[in-house]
């Protein structure tokens, strides 16, 4: 007897371990596997199609809004990295350094990039003259390395794939409108796709991007009540325009730098979308970003029936595509009984599954399965592709709620430090609580319980009253603690 | 006055300067920029959204041949590139090499992938147990680095983006099938998507892929008579397998190493695309491949005549979108005459655009003028959406036939070793010349005119007669010899 393969073992339950029942999801979906390369991961089809889905739905979103795909080295000299010095402290200590190529050893080392502003701010400053070059918006989606001590798939791995976007304007204002827009774009997909409920806002200077003036994120809550930082969007105000030269020729003839914004999301997302929805029977997904939204199994003994069942699946598989459902699945593998294909098909988070077996022919009825509650539905054949497309719809929005529900349960709100301190243990998730903006106090906050600022909400109103660490005035907002992935 | 930007400079004649005109055509369509990074080039939006439409239409071919998209770690263990001894031997004194990461010096060196195989196979050991797993489809989309001497934009360039498919079979026939099917799936792709009629065929042993048992490939001809090999495929025998022990349990049972193949094409493709069918006023682009395929240049002076032509250049791009051409771009640049608009647009290689002026509104037409011949006609504004897209589709004939008649014009064939030698100075092109096999006939070739054996022909009969260098007995078919990028 063989050794179970990794997609075969049993899922270890989330109340049991969160930690291994999300490797075990991953394994049985097999969705990304370790490599022998310290701390890079491999993206398995599966694990990579759902990034597929990702990009095309988010690039699209990204080019709505005026930006256009470009690709930069990925080398960066050493001397350009040093130009910003907020920067390079933030980066250089996490980075892979190549000191040799083609058999010799290189004047200047270059450092694989850990993120592109350097290298492309360096081309902006060619290419920027005027404002009629302005604003100049370019994104690019790419593999980055930072040398990470921990590591753990798609959360954290030294090499991860990203989009990066980066732009220039003529003022402070535009810029920054613009990071908060890409936030915001982050947010719609997050939600729209992702079925993930976010809190968006900005960071403390403690959690800011190095290099930036003002950090914007998009902030997820996990199952098990940990944070997740799902995007940034930073406003870079003229620090690296400075630093690389990017100047222009304003409208009265005068010369200025520009000002800028980053921002980025990666393969994290992947993780991000295990975590939030998947149970302990496996992988669940949101149909939007599903490789294969609907698996069709027929069920047969012998020949007839086989040909019977599978021709009603091909049938409604084809009536899907032309629906506008694309990539549903027909299940023929042969030597395989349906329940094996059931098991198969719930590991991999396919949203629905439809059965159709030689009692369902009889009655002219499909047999619908959700994956996310598991809920079971007869249908007319004759309305199966409706059926299937408005399921999938109550999935999608089922998933989110859900996620919502959760989050809004998780989401506490205290203003006395020790029962924040007993009850971030007891009750893991949000604590928005009152802070007087010191680093002193975030940093002796995450000393003591693990704890960091996550994100001081958009849409949140001031609520002034006394730091809840300190005791100080803390005159605005309520800010988020979590602990963190 | 200040100095006129590179895409506004005058374009070298290719009679003039071939090397020169290459690239000029590329400052002024914006396509690249060479950066800092030694040998590295910057691919600007333009260019970019050209390798983007090559992704589309070829991740669509490759995942319709049933391959799946996956990713890899961009670093390999030293170890890991020296176990098949030819590989390490071909790409080792190419790679650039990371001794560095987190701060410290690292135990085992990384390379940066010149190429795949390696670190795939590794994972192929422990996915692949028994024939049920065979056969193993994947391709990936990647960077990879290569340490060039001399380099070229597009054409040859430290750090390129590529797709490299790699699989594994049961027996040697079917992955050999495999390795020609991928071939014919790149000269498809060739000659339908980038209008470049391309010879295919396999290689010499000393132009093979260190590690191949068999190196298949697409060659195509530019304008200057130079050939580009444009995509290879290749047949790996068990020597990557045995290398890296991929064995599977074969359907009797018995343990046995797999049969493998790679293949890839590179960003090399936009060179060829450029090389292929420009002119001396700039790009010239297939429409399947042109990030935008239709400019609509409405004419006008004053308020009236603009609402009045722009409303109509809307109209039409509309109903075009409808008609399934997209990204259609209506130029409604303010302060710049029609005059340099079409000078912009042809210089960045737009296949068709249609002019719309007063005139034309008056006669209810649209003016159609074509970037491949410069050809002018006007055309009822009823039909323009029909007409435009008929149009697009003779332009893509017609720069098929164009190169297919200059690849044709400029395919040779002689007997005589002296004769060779003369005429490949005077007319570069391709030679079909007897050759007995032997490398040291191929090398004093190669010595002694710069033309290397480009291919020798699927489509083509055994013509045997003495070889063209040594008088040996030439028994196979005429090999493709040029002089090549």
């Amino acid at each position: 007897m063989p050794e179970p393969r990794e997609s075969e073992k049993a899922i270890t339950k989330r109340a049991e371990d969160y930690g291994r029942w999300y490797t075990d999801v991953i394994a049985a979906a097999e969705l990304a596997d370790h490599s022998p390369v310290r701390g890079c991961m491999v993206i398995r089809p599966h694990g990579y199609a759902i990034w597929e889905a990702i990009q095309r739905a988010l690039d699209r979103m990204i080019k709505k809004t005026g930006h256009q795909n470009a690709y930069f080295p990925l080398f960066i000299p050493e001397s350009f990295l040093k130009k910003e010095a907020q920067h390079v402290e933030g980066f250089a200590p996490h980075c892979a350094v190549v000191t040799h190529g083609g058999g010799q050893k290189l004047e200047e080392a270059l450092y694989v990039r850990p993120t592109s502003e350097t290298i492309m701010y360096t081309m902006f400053a060619k290419w920027i003259q005027s404002w009629r070059d302005l604003p100049l918006l370019i994104n690019q989606w790419a593999n980055v390395v930072r040398w990470e001590l921990r590591t753990r798939l798609f959360l954290r791995t030294c090499e991860f794939l990203w989009q990066e976007g980066h732009t220039a304007h003529a003022t402070a204002e535009e810029a920054d409108a613009e990071a908060r827009k890409m936030c915001g774009v982050y947010r719609t997909f997050a939600e729209e796709f992702m079925a993930l409920p976010v809190v968006s806002g900005s960071k403390s200077e403690a959690e800011r991007f190095a290099g930036a003036e003002t950090t914007y994120c998009i902030e997820g809550l996990m199952q098990d009540g940990k944070a997740l930082q799902a995007g940034t969007s930073h406003f870079l105000g003229q620090n690296f325009a400075k630093a690389f030269d990017v100047k222009f020729q304003t409208q009265d003839g005068q010369l200025a730098h520009v000002w800028q914004t980053s921002w980025g999301v990666s393969t994290r997302l992947v993780g991000a979308l295990i975590m939030a929805h998947s149970d302990d029977t496996g992988l669940v997904l949101p149909p939007k970003l599903a490789p294969i939204p609907v698996a069709i199994v027929p069920i047969w003994k012998g020949d007839e029936e086989r040909k019977a069942t599978l021709g009603a699946a091909n049938d409604l598989a084809g009536k899907l595509e032309g629906a506008g459902v694309e990539n549903v699945k027909v299940d023929d593998r042969e030597g395989l009984r349906p329940g094996a294909k059931y098991f198969d098909w719930e590991r991999r988070g396919v949203p629905l599954r439809v059965e159709i077996g030689p009692k369902d022919l009889a009655k002219s009825q499909v047999m619908l399965v959700r994956r996310d509650t598991g809920a079971k539905s007869p249908a007319p054949a004759a309305e199966g592709p409706a059926r299937v497309r408005a399921l999938l719809d109550e999935i999608q929005k089922g998933l989110f709620d859900r996620a919502k529900s959760h989050r809004d349960a998780h989401t506490f709100s205290t203003d006395r430090y020790d029962d924040f301190k007993k009850r971030i243990e007891e009750a893991p998730g949000f604590y928005a609580l009152r802070w007087c903006g010191s680093g002193k106090c975030e940093a002796e906050i995450k000393e003591e319980t693990q704890a960091t600022l996550r994100v001081i909400p958009f849409d949140s109103k001031p609520d002034p009253g006394p730091c809840v660490k300190c005791g100080a005035n803390a005159p605005g907002k309520r800010a988020y603690f979590a602990r963190a992935y």
